[in-house]
């Protein structure tokens, strides 16, 4: 495997991030633990994001607001002023939460820089994953960072013919076989997963992935095998 | 004026867009007319605005958590969730409107087609400028669409990085003065400006712009006597 463009994606394959959103949703199930179980308020909470998946898109502040959704359901409207400054104080933190590198990155990147056009391909706010790729400190090795608004066939398609790379000379590297993974095989290009230890629900499929194209590693230094 | 690559600026220069912020505000004023004016609720939105930019950037998710910042304030935190909800609904309502091109648009970039290369830049949510994109039929005209998290000199250099463009070989086209002319103006490249009847607060500028890259135009067709 010889890719011109390697893209990695960001959170949970650059950085830490799940964890963050795990501690925060832990906090919220905790203001309202009164009227619903921890795990009956995730559930809620992963309801309200999918609903409101076609208007908000991914990132904190489509999450903050699918938190208040999920707050005015769960006291039925009935949730105060005061409830609702916690909520948007818990997102907030999110969006201040400093950027812990995952570990290896560097070395991979600076095994890879030169060599192939490195870029960030990510879901999420457009203003917080730049804020965390600045305070990342390893900008510099990535040509540049595609902020998608989801990482469907035709968003990679769009992004490769913006890119002006073939799908046979693209690697995707990241921690999500249904975002990362899957929508890119589809379209002939290469994938290499690197799980995390916690995976977003809404990431999670439940078949197994077998194709060509298509390897895992159990860390991120075992891509340098690979390309 | 020979320009290789030509950036449009989309809201309120593409199709119309303010308009329907002030809706949203005069809605939101009413449901506080108790509490405080019409104008001075408008003065309170934008300086929740303006103090959540770092954290929250552009667009409509923004403006939604913005609003709720400066119900929690006017109310005092008494507003209930009842209140919060139709904040919630001015937000999705404003995320789900026609999009209405402005005149001649469709004209103008029938002109250009093929010539130079088109793009869209804009700020806002990446989400809603790909709907608004999507849904304005004219996507086909552009090689591709750039949301970016702010338009200063930094990010307009980033852009022509990416677009492998001279800032010299660079022209956008746009309502804003402080957005879409003096930053590229900074950087090397060349802008018209097309006003817009009625413009945000946040992108007033007070002094007038004199440089030999800068033209100023009426009408969004008079910018092809230009180029």
């Amino acid at each position: 495997m010889n890719p011109k463009t390697i893209a990695f994606d960001a959170d949970d394959t650059l950085w830490h991030n799940e964890p963050y959103f795990d501690e925060a949703q832990a906090k919220f199930a905790a203001l309202f633990q009164d009227y619903a179980s921890h795990q009956e308020i995730l559930q809620l909470i992963l309801s309200h994001q999918v609903k409101n998946l076609p208007l908000y898109g991914f990132g904190i502040k489509a999450f903050t607001l699918s938190m208040i959704d999920s707050a005015l359901e769960v006291t039925n409207s009935k949730i105060d002023g005061k409830g609702i400054e916690k909520i948007i104080q818990i997102g907030k933190e999110l969006l201040q939460k400093p950027v812990e590198l995952l570990p290896e990155i560097e070395t991979v990147l600076e095994s890879l820089k030169g060599k192939h056009k490195l870029i960030v391909a990510t879901k999420g706010d457009l203003k917080d994953q730049h804020r965390k790729l600045h305070d990342s400190k390893i900008g510099h090795y990535f040509h540049h960072i595609e902020v998608m608004s989801d990482k469907k066939e035709l968003d990679y398609q769009k992004m490769l013919q913006r890119l002006d790379c073939k799908p046979e000379d693209f690697l995707m590297i990241g921690n999500s076989l249904k975002s990362d993974v899957l929508p890119v095989l589809n379209i002939g290009g290469h994938a290499i997963h690197v799980p995390y230890h916690t995976t977003w629900e809404y990431e999670k499929i439940d078949f197994e992935v077998v194709h060509p194209n298509f390897y895992s590693v159990s860390a991120i230094n075992q891509v340098l095998d690979l390309i």
